[in-house]
């Protein structure tokens, strides 16, 4: 796959495989108006002195004001933040428009909300073929625990932490190929999924409550008033199905009622849901707090993702929602 | 918290929050020695000419060596390269031994089995503080298909690609928050998981198989010849215990024999299981060719350590493998 022409595309493709954060960075033009733009080619060079770099294309319509500024800050971008990216990517007016601005320790503005900041007095400037290479000494930076957004092959992205050692959940090697092993993904979305619900399970059976009934009072704290039908076409993905009998069961202990054979919560259902939902929050905040937020944002990022493409075409649960 | 006194390790953390890709860096000395380093301070810089950029510091001993030649390789490396990156990382000598280079338009060392790599010529080179910065001319270049490694906050990473737009499972705007959300993680494994069951139930059901006796029968295409509590032992946390009538139904399958009170698979139960992976694997690589190898690999580092944070104490279901 040698290549000794180099073809821009191409090129701009592999280099793009170089993972990156993503910043906004900040000035005043000499008619003091607010001047940004998203840039990915930042890096930092050294620590004494602090320094660090990016480079922005000559052609860029921002230029001017960067080579007549003397301080500029870099903005380290949140996950949150990622329109605010775009909109920095993008050749429009306005930009700032709605945003509020802390004071820095110069006039560059300096947006809010972000993973870091760094606050920069030009060092000096290279020329780097068709870019201008900005070096700038940091002199006032901050940072939040905001999780970062991240850039890779032309999309924006987020991290998990990969552990030092690769992580095993056996101590035995790997099986051969032609059996199962524990990387493989239905197995470690199932062994996830039946953990977290026996964390659940303690609760559930201080109310005399199985998984399936479990399914159904969560059913319908979203969606009151419904048939069984109904109940089922929305837990029926599990491969379980309710009858008259375990709705009588919810019944029976009086956390759910009939009226007209259509099902809801009694006030005793209300409140078990609502400690359901506070044992189910106070689990996923537990593992949170253990492995990190942004590590549980890529998580969810990539579970939502595996569900839109295995989705046999579930109503959505919210869609009535009461 | 802002700061205007320039703290070194305060500001290496917030440096270290911009995410990057993790480089190999490669010559050879005037002796012809290969020399070589992990560097994440790499970035492009022109596409016209093509130029990318990088930072080494004074003090390092490779330094004479890059400051003497003219020709070096960058190497970003892939998920799988983590021992290289740090071994590299590392002062120890022999840093190449057992690695099988690639040639290159240079002598300075090609190495394989990396997500891109760049074969450059110094254009320059600029003081930076407590580095130098190298600016070098790309005249090779190629790129694979291997998912490229990241580093954050000190730590190896890998990426999952965050969509464009907010990733929505309900049409519908997020209900209050004292209720359940389509963004709780509890509901997005359950899903995700009762989803992957449910492509596995046609070959399931062509076998006339529940997907408890799918439980049963996965325990003992790893462990042959076990008793029922062994068998239940591994599934207990499934929140589903398995009785004689279970395994009796397995029996009139023809799929398990016992023998002894203990349980194994027959010849057409070795062949069921056989096809249970051979699907789990096909659903699978349907996913992966959807959402992207790398991606998937991000999924399964979060879900080995969400399953190692909130394991209740599982047997090792491998430990005996037969």
């Amino acid at each position: 796959m040698q290549q000794s022409i180099i073809d821009p595309k191409a090129l701009r493709n592999a280099l793009g495989t170089f993972t990156t954060g993503v910043t906004i960075i900040t000035t005043r033009d000499g008619e003091g108006q607010a001047v940004g733009l998203t840039a990915n080619s930042f890096n930092s060079v050294s620590l004494d002195p602090p320094l660090v770099l990016w480079s922005l294309a000559k052609t860029a319509l921002s230029l001017p004001a960067f080579t007549s500024t003397t301080h500029w800050n870099v903005h380290v971008l949140s996950t949150e933040q990622q329109e605010l990216s775009m909109r920095f990517a993008s050749k429009g007016e306005n930009k700032f428009s709605g945003l509020e601005l802390d004071q820095g320790v110069s006039d560059a503005p300096l947006i809010q909300q972000c993973t870091a900041r760094f606050q920069c007095r030009t060092a000096f400037t290279h020329d780097g073929g068709d870019h201008i290479i900005f070096i700038g000494e940091v002199i006032a930076f901050d940072q939040s625990d905001l999780p970062p957004l991240a850039f890779q092959s032309g999309q924006y992205a987020v991290t998990a932490k990969k552990p030092w050692q690769e992580l095993k959940l056996s101590s035995v090697e790997e099986p051969l190929d032609c059996s199962y092993s524990e990387d493989l993904l239905g197995y470690l979305v199932g062994r996830a999924h039946f953990q977290m619900l026996g964390k659940m399970q303690q609760i559930l059976n201080s109310q005399s409550v199985t998984a399936l009934h479990f399914f159904a009072l969560s059913v319908l704290a979203i969606q009151d008033n419904v048939q069984l039908d109904d109940i089922n076409a929305h837990i029926g993905y599990t491969g379980h199905q309710l009858d008259v009998i375990h709705m009588n069961e919810l019944v029976e202990l009086g956390l759910v009622k009939s009226l007209d054979s259509k099902y809801m919560l009694t006030a005793k259902g209300h409140k078990a849901t609502l400690l359901h939902i506070a044992e189910a929050k106070s689990i996923e905040d537990d593992i949170v707090s253990q492995l990190g937020e942004g590590d549980i944002m890529a998580l969810k990022v990539m579970l939502k993702r595996l569900i839109q493409q295995t989705d046999p075409g579930l109503p959505d649960l919210w869609e009535n929602a009461s």
